[in-house]
């Protein structure tokens, strides 16, 4: 059997394997070694995902071997939303988000002690973007998300992930480092370009590789072509 | 438990999350109904596939309620290398890859009787870029592989689907309707460019409706953000 890698999170996970989305090309990167296991939930907060997190991750009868790999938990964008701007029913208080945050890690951490928890911070906001491309009716004309309020989130992740010992991507600081990434990496200045995408799997190949789970160290599954003799191809499949 | 679709094949498998490909936008398509399970070994032919399927689909004791929905069989494009050719190692007859085939397909069904066996015949294969982009040294300077010969073995891929009651994709012929077929849908004389990939995705999305398989009918994993009152959202979870 295979070993999993889960992507848990919002839309940005959801949409993950449109066109080079960041999901896509892990699964690309890994086609051999790993399966990556799409588990995004378009409009999700850490709240809302707290209350699926046992239907997300179900207890099963093999579950000691079927530990996954890693799990990359990417939640803040939504719970950023402002409390009195048109997308408020998403809105989560920033030091809400970082309990849950913890509790969603523990979560994991407790059923498979072995796996990897990989947090990504939300993405930064292009306000402008935002306005030009409305998800509801905003009548208010004021953007539903800002990018100092999602810095707020994204910090309080990156102290979430210190707090727990477990990797992090500051993504809304690493984007933030590119000219243009306004328009250069979000589509609507919340969800990802194919740059911006870019800029998240460079992300995640580097911290996963950092915990030892690359294709360098993962096991490959069947012989590949190179190693079968052209003399004698079926040896190769004799163990 | 969200169901499964396996894609099993060769390279047009295996490559089929990078960018453009049809795997990926298989699960971008299913991206809250279906996991999209990779099961692609490039440069196999069935004679391999057939050693190793019990690896691929291993037996396990939760199997029954495992079965997937649908598996993809996607082989030929290497069996129908040429016997005197660079690739010869690769070749398998025609009359073997059709019961090799056969076997594939017995084996699934057998297996996970409810399961849909979906064939893919192999693409058409465009000589002058098979000359341009040798896999392998070819002092011959002849192509490893034909169109011709790539033709029996999807007319042999085709019967093995009448024969056995299966759906089938002709893409060999499906891809030779369109003008500029060999540079606009391969990359390479075999492989395919996304124009190619969105060919195949069409088609195994049709083929997996026409087999009760689509997102009309197949439940959603978890409430979506349209379900969830903005009033009362936590109500959405109570289930």
């Amino acid at each position: 059997m295979r070993p999993k890698i889960y992507l848990f999170g919002d839309s940005i996970t959801e949409e993950s394997f449109g066109d080079g989305g960041w999901g896509a090309s892990l699964a690309h990167h890994f086609s051999r070694t790993v399966d990556v296991v799409l588990r995004g939930y378009s409009g999700y907060n850490t709240r809302w995902a707290l209350q699926v997190l046992e239907r997300v991750f179900p207890m099963s009868s093999e579950n000691r071997e079927d530990a996954p790999l890693a799990v990359t938990v990417f939640f803040g964008a939504n719970d950023a939303c402002l409390p009195d701007r048109c997308s408020a029913f998403q809105h989560v208080p920033v030091n809400e988000y970082k309990q849950n945050l913890h509790s969603i890690v523990s979560f994991l951490k407790k059923r498979w002690p072995t796996t990897r928890i990989l947090l990504i911070t939300p993405p930064p906001i292009d306000e402008d973007g935002r306005l030009r491309h409305p998800y509801i009716d905003n009548p208010s004309n004021l953007p539903e998300r800002t990018n100092k309020a999602a810095g707020a989130y994204s910090e309080a992740c990156v102290a979430v992930a210190r707090e727990s010992g477990n990797p992090v991507i500051d993504l809304w600081t690493k984007m933030q480092q590119f000219p243009d990434w306004e328009k250069a990496h979000l589509r609507d200045g919340l969800h990802l370009t194919p740059q911006g995408n870019m800029v998240v799997i460079e992300e995640v190949v580097l911290k996963l590789k950092n915990e030892g789970l690359s294709l360098e160290s993962l096991p490959v599954d069947l012989p590949l072509i190179n190693n079968i003799d052209p003399i004698d191809p079926l040896k190769a499949f004799q163990n």
